[in-house]
């Protein structure tokens, strides 16, 4: 039976973890540990300065809840060396996300953090990922979808190293036109802060911001979302510009 | 007359912040947007469900030094939008880091991410980082060679989108053979949890780890600092495993 640690970072309670897990349920052994708070932007954050701190919230066959006080990243660590004492994982699945991480998201993604950590452990890795905000999203049109990746995920070889960045687009079932591997697209943000004042004064900031996404490829995850197809980035965690090192071969000395 | 921000993920108080702007300061007109509290292991985390909060501690000449409570990317973002107000900023720098973040620790290091944030905002980001990790590191040894990388990075061009992770040697100055430009090694942390019960008899983990580096390849960070080399290495925010993209072709329908 396959062993397969399910996380997110919009934390214990969202409803996208809970569609994840009853998707995940009928293709093995299920550990779930999630945060406990919501994680959004928490990258591949890692607890540091603190311990952490992990309950069980339930136990049933073939099926085991962990609620860890820390980051995504944090879950698939004391997931993988804490609850499951190093047994061999098959699949690590994260999310479904609420709301998208396309594009440069990816790198502020805690639910792909999760994926990424997953990756550098040698672990199959893929989080899901809804383009709807709202934390009643309906993720019942993607559930078929997100069924069928799990399933030719556990089947094909993935190079090791590698993780799967899957973004849905907020669409009924029937206007998804299909799945497209793709390259992360060359959007941004613009970021602004609301300056508030506090009841005694102080200023205190929020980051918002606009989403831009001009100019886009037509082989990248966001092009392919918005003609309603399921994007499947291949994620790194080399980082290495290697085309570049060459270029800055005048700093050698 | 440049204008560069400074930060860094140990916070505000950290001596490799201290040096780092110490060497700036005659390269330039500098602000400082420095974490309240350490940061390290943040990686790209953004701070997304609370408010951030700003000060001012000092303002002179050509000099400016700020500090907020978030994570160094946040330091980054609030620097240039509301420190700096959109100003054209040349140049940012992030560390010294204490310790390394050679290998796979830019995906965890926050000193790094501050880097590669600048590096999405296309501004040219070098993240420094001591092989050392004491609080009380003695960075005078590596003054000189930060300097020269500096003032190189200045004048070369760098390409677009990528920053750069420097690592030095914890060594003598004239034990340091010199700079090389490498890729990320592939080693990793093979990592454990402490266990221990509070007073009150529940548990609490703490994160420990060994950094195994075997099979080094020569052309790679560990390998030059192994050598001691300062190594440098062009990091991108791009996380599309190209070469994979095909090889998944049977998930597109």
């Amino acid at each position: 039976m396959l062993n397969i640690l399910v996380t997110n970072d919009d934390g214990i309670r969202a409803k996208g973890l809970r569609t994840l897990i009853e998707i995940a349920r009928p293709f093995g052994n299920i550990t779930v540990v999630a945060p406990q708070d919501p994680m959004s932007g928490m990258g591949h954050a890692i607890t540091v300065n603190r311990p952490l701190r992990l309950s069980l919230l339930k136990k049933e066959e073939n099926y085991q809840e962990y609620v860890c006080v820390g980051t995504p990243v944090d879950c698939v660590k004391i997931g993988l060396k804490v609850v499951l004492e190093n047994q061999k994982v098959d699949l690590i699945l994260s999310g479904i996300n609420h709301g998208s991480n396309a594009s440069s998201n990816v790198i502020y993604s805690g639910t792909m953090g999760a994926a990424i950590e997953g990756s550098m452990e040698g672990i199959k890795s893929v989080g899901f990922s809804l383009l709807d905000y709202h934390h009643d999203a309906d993720f019942s049109q993607a559930s078929d979808f997100i069924r069928k990746i799990i399933a030719d995920a556990i089947e094909m070889p993935i190079p090791k190293g590698i993780s799967l960045n899957v973004n849905i687009p907020k669409a009924q079932k029937e206007d998804i036109k299909g799945i497209k591997v793709c390259k992360q697209a060359d959007a941004y943000w613009v970021e602004d802060y609301i300056a508030r004042k506090d009841p005694w004064g102080l200023d205190y900031y929020w980051l918002t911001g606009e989403f831009v996404d001009k100019n886009i490829c037509p082989d990248s995850d966001i092009h392919a979302l918005r003609e309603n197809y399921i994007s499947i980035v291949p994620v790194q965690y080399d980082l290495t510009a290697f085309d570049v090192i060459g270029k800055l071969k005048n700093l050698n000395s």
